[in-house]
């Protein structure tokens, strides 16, 4: 595959377990770069400001890729990458979201912590999709690594699933790029659908570029 | 893979080459199906009414479906089938739409006919994604199977999208299950992303039943 176009997928932290994750979950037509100068987790709006021209260097720094996923649940830098790239480019809350309205009517967000959920209205806002919102839930601050691999964080991640289905969300889309490995246990123990916006982002990614196969 | 759950599409028409389509565009983690007593092409409001039924019962006939893809552009069946199966649901419609917004800040869509544009604004409107349309276009009354199939009918997809680019669209959805082989062409002629919904609506199946490999 080390010849053929791929589908790059940024993560714009630092923190190579993040990455790797994605990694795992998708397959060789996908290469996942992170960036070294980045954050631990994005987390304030001064951290999604700076990565913003980040991705989008990095982005133009690859040989034709085949589309660009920008793997951080505030879309940094997703309307400069556009600019900058002659190829499809997608932000993992705009595809999260997507995908969710796919499946319900209504859908919630869980975030990594309450900082973040103005940021997430405002874009969701601009994007006509916060009618659809059932609510979105922070967490109590946890790191981009501990969303997908602290156990503690497991039992947070149920009960702001509960809250969500309880306000009516018939899907929830995990905030943050790094909560890939806890999708499926916890569609399993809630009982909606539960979207990884960059399993989402791959499935938008994927469909534009030469298919499901 | 024969005993291995899978995802179920409903080609609520009775035309196979249309299945047969997307059949080829998709692996055997899905299982296409058509409906024989459906007619060639879905066109008329009632043929939509009449279809939403037999989805939801051939859907509710498969044995444990991971995930069940409706595949006709005016989602016919969606919620009824949401209330007979267990698992996600998704109609072609909200998740070729979905994954628009994913990909450009306004899109458009080509139709099989003027016919249809009333019925997919109303539908449009309930899910809160009207704002975001450039604009829609009808062919000049075509099937489900020369859409993707006639070489005349392609010069009119090119004029279309021409012209839903000029009205400010950044991605262009296909309004039928049958375009799908047309997607890839029409991408390379008019340079902006084409969205087969068929495609769409599988990346999102498989986001929320195994993920992208």
């Amino acid at each position: 595959m080390s010849n053929a176009r791929r589908i790059i997928v940024i993560n714009p932290n630092s923190t190579p377990e993040v990455t790797s994750a994605m990694r795992d979950a998708l397959d060789d037509r996908f290469l996942c770069l992170d960036i070294p100068e980045g954050p631990a987790t994005i987390v304030t709006d001064r951290d999604v400001a700076e990565a913003g021209p980040r991705v989008a260097a990095l982005a133009a720094a690859q040989e034709a890729p085949l589309a660009v996923i920008v793997a951080c649940f505030s879309d940094p830098g997703v309307a400069e990458t556009r600019a900058a790239v002659p190829c499809p480019v997608i932000g993992i809350q705009e595809a999260g979201v997507a995908a969710a309205l796919a499946l319900a009517p209504r859908f919630g967000i869980i975030a990594l912590s309450e900082l973040p959920i103005a940021r997430h209205r405002v874009r969701l806002e601009r994007m006509g999709m916060l009618e659809r919102l059932a609510d979105e839930v922070g967490l109590s601050g946890v790191s981009a690594y501990a969303a997908g691999h602290d156990p503690a964080v497991y039992d947070e991640l149920l009960a702001a699933g509960r809250r969500l289905i309880a306000s009516g969300a018939g899907a929830i889309v995990l905030g943050c790029g790094g909560f890939g490995p806890r999708r499926a246990v916890l569609q399993a123990a809630l009982g909606v659908p539960i979207v990884d916006p960059v399993l989402a982002a791959a499935g938008v990614a994927l469909s534009v570029t030469g298919g499901q196969r």
